[in-house]
């Protein structure tokens, strides 16, 4: 297997952060560099069509917007969720009232599908350090498993299944969505 | 892969059990019967030598007693630990004194040794599910990533690595045991 490459190692943050970005994207974590992996169907496809359905919900009334492959650098780690979604309000902007390059705080909702490369407690690991951190709600999909791993602060974890309805950010709370809904992104046919 | 397959549906708890074991063992969750994979070199020398190691430590003063492969049945399930440790005064006797045949209630630790042909999504659930039902404390390990996720009551779990020093039962807490410990008991030369 070729795991979520460890690639340097004794490199500061800010040295980290004037590297030139990498494809696939690399993160900083702990003092270290760690390369994702290169992103396959299953994976992309998710990513794809869950964003667009969260962001139907939430741009329409300036609830929150999801952005895939951001980069998001806060408390000493540089992080790059395969979906990060920020409330409306928290949203950074520049002086034109454009959003801004750079991302310096943690997402409201992490989103992290499981590669079929990819260590899953160093992937966990993430989600875990954004939720320390003041993220409100973490999700852990396994394709291979059809089934999706939620995390909240200051509890243990809960695995859904199924027609299990799944925990959202409070300001989407109209939109209901089940781990089937989920899943069911990954048809073509 | 070949992936912790699900056997049978919609079979009650006694009936499960009025089953033959199977060799790997069957467990019974949410209804469904799961087999379990066919323990690799890997996973069976951990289980060997760590359940052996929290023996060594447990056992001179009868504070807790590490069993691998038993089926726990309680609160609608039937699962089969990896290694299940029991405080000394939680192991069920017989008439006779001697350990009894039947565990009916959750270990009060449970660990659980990630093979490469398991979703770790289920085997998780599994930790969880017994953190719920009274287990102190649940170590999920990862021989491929050295890493091992630790899961305590009413809190997010902790992915330790390297030097982190492992919470173990509160019996055995003059046991001080590191990740890298658990790891080089992988090691043959």
């Amino acid at each position: 297997m070729t795991l979520s490459t460890e690639v340097y190692s004794n490199i500061s943050l800010a040295e980290f952060l004037n590297l030139p970005e990498t494809k696939p994207a690399s993160e900083y974590i702990d003092g270290r560099i760690y390369e994702k992996p290169m992103p396959q169907g299953k994976h992309s496809i998710l990513q794809t069509r869950l964003s667009t359905n969260i962001n139907q919900v939430g741009e329409s009334q300036q609830k929150a917007l999801a952005l895939t492959e951001l980069r998001c650098t806060f408390s000493g780690h540089s992080l790059v969720p395969d979906i990060a979604v920020f409330e409306w309000s928290r949203i950074p902007t520049d002086e034109n009232g454009e959003i801004a390059n750079r991302f310096e705080s943690y997402p409201d909702w992490t989103i992290e599908i499981l590669s079929p490369d990819q260590f899953p407690n160093r992937v966990i690991n993430k989600i875990i350090f954004c939720i320390n951190q003041g993220t409100k709600l973490g999700w852990f999909i396994d394709p291979n498993d059809k089934s999706l791993m939620v995390f909240q602060p200051n509890k243990l974890p809960e695995v859904k299944y199924n027609a299990d309805i799944l925990p959202v950010l409070d300001v989407l709370s109209d939109w209901q969505v089940k781990v089937v809904d989920i899943f069911s992104l990954l048809k073509i046919k």
